[in-house]
């Protein structure tokens, strides 16, 4: 990677075998560094279980990650609005800490809830970056950016029915934000937001973030 | 009407002319009632002022009232996000007024600053129906809907540029808002949602709701 | 629920698991209210079924409700156009039960043979709130709009193939809709109207409506 | 013209002085047949009245006629929604009778009026071929359908605003028709759907059908 | 059926027991007519084989018919682009036929071998409607419309891939012909095209058109 | 040009000044070249002619060129369907020109009147590189590539109303042909097939073509 | 702004009068800081010359600053593919500036002119957060993102025609961008990209950056 | 075949039975040349290798080939952006070497890692005609048409996810190129663009390409 990041297997159109591989042989190229697969389904995992015993399964991010994780530097924290948003949170939180990251997660948020989200500002307002995940309306990021300054990347979920099916409306309501600096990836990309919110807080100056590593 | 309700005009494709006479002569059939014109520009609402000294223009809403208004009953509450929002906000206001409800409006409430909105929690649990209109990612009826268990009716506004130009953005976030309950009318369609909410205002059983039929 | 009306549990995304335990622990925490679940594939309804004997499930709406339903007030009266529209139908009957309203049924009523609607009329001007269920060209909420002047929520449904596949036809020509005063819902989303429809008959002033909370 | 129609020439496009010499080299060429002319603005038109004396102009059809039409064989009945369908009903009753058909119109007889569409139902059974002609949800060709066996071509128009703007939704909605039979045009396309009725009526056997080849 | 046409049993969301009881219910009522079934699977089409032995089964139509057809008056006939456009010009004929129609079919006359099309001309010449049945870029309708001036509507089919996949290309190409009189169904709607058709022949009067009832 | 091709200004968005000053900065530059500038407004095409006596202005092609053209080398021919399709088989023909091809231009050949494009067959054979133009249903492309087998260029054009507006019907339908190697430029994008084809006609080996390079 | 961010009004909608007191206001409520108006029309930004003599106006940006810029903080470099993408950048470099950031430029680095992207990488490696502009088919995010491992934020422009039309393919292009880390905000929205961007380079720990806070 | 070119099988929508025969048929009537099928799956391919013991398969580009191959004249090179673009490039590959050109390949050259394609420059100056092979963000021919002057068609692939799902967002970018004389297939069409460009190539003056003919 000429831009210093992890190396990444996509897993979608890739063979059981191709993936273990892919894994095994950027491992081994940098054992040193962590190297993620994403997008795996239930036999890509079982078969990087078997053949990778050192690799670090997520079956919610549908996620393998091989070799030592960097030490975490700044905080990424992913808000997530809904339970059917947890796997595209998984995906950016478990991203954000391979690319270098401390992370923390608030789950169940939406915005038919406000009360829970009030609970949660002081926490939100330690992030270095936060990550906005939502579908059907995709309403909680011009929320949560209405509460705090920091930098926001919005992911929507594909997550809903009818018009909602498929995310383009909640793709196309966070564009529309009306609470200024909102950005945006594609739908379901948690792995992409997880990469920028980590550029953005591994290169954000210290503040005192107590305990926030595990994800 | 054979659903007993007020007769209205609706301005574009008409004539000043034809706007003129259609008001003129349903108010000589019915001088005893109301009659709406809507989506009025500003000619046409020239030619009225001049012509039917007796109707009353709203120069927001683009709306003229001719007869007498029916005694409110019951409360409709319009809530609007923005200031552009404004126009379809009054139309709504003018429309539910004039099918006989009581009317009342709340402006610049936006998802982005939600201080504004927790502030009038109160006058929004004393409607008997809510009118809430919103453009750009119209996050607003998920937001109010998760406050108080009233019907609600959200309106989609076509402000906004990219992809919320024209208002199918904030239309498809409010049908697939995760709040339960929240019904929609057409982009900028303020009239409909003024005449569901009158017609709902105006059967609900009577709750005590002080000076509220000024809009 | 800060809005007061039932807890809801929506099954896509479930394990039959989850669906089960979301149940019992709703219906445990409020033992003296009815607790609903909506969208449960056959395997989700078996184990509810199996596991929780006091639940009463409707195959045909895909629900399960457990606990008491609350008294029924006022009325509301869904409407359908066809038969394939009928598990939608079905799913807002059982909502706006559920959400405390008196509900009646009125099957196969489709524009094309406009005689069945109009030797139903009587029954359609008893209503307090109308659930107009349609697919297709989604013209029936037109129609009965024209006939009575009661509040009235339109809900498209995703019967048909070409252009009117998935629905969008359906919503789009409500939402267009000639009449005045039509509401609708998202795609599907017969809870949504039930619950809607349900609030606006409750808090309805009383008429007299003889034999109707049988859904 | 192989297909033995009359010639046609389309107006956007062209200058005012295109469309006059079109149409007069069409008649010198043809002096026994009609030649049409359609889509002309206010200047064309006026420049076809000035040039061409013998030219019929219809201003809300939009169309100029030059030559003498040819005996009226069967009948099309054209059946609008609203007025704004008008000039669209225009240009299809024109185009009929310029292709040899005997033409009559009914006007505003919208789906929420039902009461106005009953009562010309005698009417509608006199047809070789209806053109049906609406906007906004394009419900009418359904309802018409039910009523009477004849051949049916919906027009869908693009009146309307929101998502009807444009006339997609009414070309869907006619398209998806429940009723059996129904055939669409392109949006406006009043001249398809005249060409194709006068066809139609042109090769229907007689019948009995009492004065009506005025328009 | 108020229009006096066949009954016609649509089966998708029907089980193999819902359409063979249609059926024989159908013929039952009216057992001197022809009751007609469309979109059977193959399981559908089993059924109806083994419990309604007097049925006749089109496999590639898709088509049950119980009872006997009528006489055949005038002449549709069907015209298909590729062999994928097969199934959906079957199943217009079978409509056309059971509607009281003499079919006729042409296969596999695309735009992109003309050579084939023009041999055909004379049979086309003697239809009283034609039937034009196109995938991909649906082209033919316009091709053979500017042929021949007989009545002719236009079915797009969902084969293609790409920007192809689903007939909106087809659809809109279509509605979009440069040919006048092309009228159009929904995609895939051989059977509308066939009810349109049969009431066009039926009524038109007797030209001498040889041995053409057999499909 | 690291391509070695022709240097282009192109109109949109650049004020009169900008578009003279661009066009002589790059003569000045490369005087033994031609430099094209494109999509030049009524405005702009009077300036050039103003201030640049050497430009040769086309007022249908929108276009200007200055500097000597290069010799033509294979021959390009442009095919279009309709009289509205000219502008871009204009635009297409002068860039084709500049980019080093003969060129030869063929109007009026829509599919509607397949004699006039079967008259022309010899003189498409002729070509080495086919553009063929057309809005609407954008069919044309189809049916010349069924006749001969030379590389061919489709262009969409914005002519049309309805479903056919902007252009994205026959970019569709041209993208889903029939015929085998079809090859498309985006909507009016003459230029584009210009430059494609020229650089097809000019590495094409010598056939004997000849007086082509009149335009 | 309980963000702590500058005051910004949105000009679209608003009367000159309103922009001029709306920016008055928050200046003279916030003497100490800058306030920022953006799309402001020639009229709009011809009375704030008038009015506010203190109002440093950049009329390719179409925006205003009144009051005293932030000391920049951090660097953020706004790269634009071609001229027209021009008052997008524009628009980005002043709200990151108001913002707090410094800000450099870089234009005319399209993707069909790789050379110019290439010499310019060094200036690109010292930015802590990058902004990218482009239209058309909106690639230059994608190769830029293959170059450097900063932060980046794509913004999409409505330059083009055809397809590009509108920015929509721009917009989607960047969000399908196989380079990891890529956001996005809506089409031309270069004040959300700024605004994002400062809020970045703003809290980045200090790079030895020389010479950056000229715009 | 008018136009001189191979026969083609296309495998969907046909049996294993048909494709075989097809094969077999077209093959006894041109022996001396290769007939190709395409798009098999893997049971079609199973039984042309089975029945058909002198095709030759091609499991990625899912390809039969009877007969034999034509002298290859000039070279197409195929340049494809990722792994999962394999399959298309591979089906244009084997196309274009059937209708008589050379081929070669260039793999895994996407936009975000610029060395590996600035690599091959020497080697895509070589070619007579460039198709390029992408997905998602579909830059890849604009970077190339940036780089060489060859004619090159640019095919879209269906890989990615979100907005990128299906190809469109690729196809659109192709279009909107900001390189001149890009020219576009359908999605994943890849047999198209081989039709097209073995035209190019073969009519190609001779230059001197060493060892080419092997894909
Ligand atoms: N979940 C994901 N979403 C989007 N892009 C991804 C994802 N996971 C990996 N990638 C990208 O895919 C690349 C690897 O693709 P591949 O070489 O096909 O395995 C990585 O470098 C990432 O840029
Ligand atoms: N059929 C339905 N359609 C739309 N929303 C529903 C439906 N059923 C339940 N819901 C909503 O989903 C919420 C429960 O979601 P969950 O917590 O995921 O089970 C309820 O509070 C309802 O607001
Ligand atoms: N160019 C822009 N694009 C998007 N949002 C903007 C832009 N300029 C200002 N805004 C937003 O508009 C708000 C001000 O809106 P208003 O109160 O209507 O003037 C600001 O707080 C910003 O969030
Ligand atoms: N992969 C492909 N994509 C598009 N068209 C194809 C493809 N393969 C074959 N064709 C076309 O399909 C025709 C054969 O169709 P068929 O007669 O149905 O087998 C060929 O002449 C080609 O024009
Ligand atoms: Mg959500
Ligand atoms: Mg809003
Ligand atoms: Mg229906
Ligand atoms: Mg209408
Ligand atoms: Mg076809
Ligand atoms: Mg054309
Ligand atoms: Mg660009
Ligand atoms: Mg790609």
């Amino acid at each position: 990677r000429r831009t210093g990041d992890a190396e990444v297997v996509y897993g979608p159109g890739k063979t059981v075998v191709q993936v273990v591989s892919a894994l095994a042989e950027l491992h081994a190229r940098h054992p040193d560094r962590a190297v993620l697969a994403t997008r795996l389904d239930a036999g890509a995992r079982e078969a990087v279980r078997a053949e990778l015993p050192g690799a670090v399964i997520d079956n919610v991010a549908r996620t393998a990650v091989l070799g030592p994780l960097p030490p975490p530097r700044g905080l990424v924290v992913v808000v997530a609005a809904g339970t059917s948003d947890g796997p595209v949170a998984a995906e950016a939180a478990v991203a954000a800490r391979v690319h270098g990251a401390g992370v923390e997660r608030i789950d169940d948020v939406g915005v038919a809830g406000l009360h829970r989200l009030l609970a949660v500002r002081e926490q939100l307002a330690h992030a270095d970056c936060l990550i906005v995940v939502a579908g059907m309306e995709g309403a909680l990021p011009s929320v949560v950016a209405g509460l705090v300054g920091t930098p926001l990347v919005g992911v929507p979920t594909s997550t809903g029915y009818g018009v909602a099916a498929g995310g383009v409306t909640a793709l196309h309501a966070m564009l529309s934000s009306c609470a200024p600096g909102v950005v945006v990836t594609n739908i379901d990309n948690g792995y992409g937001a997880g990469v920028h919110a980590a550029r953005v807080a591994r290169s954000a100056a210290p503040r005192c973030v107590p305990n926030s590593s595990s994800i």
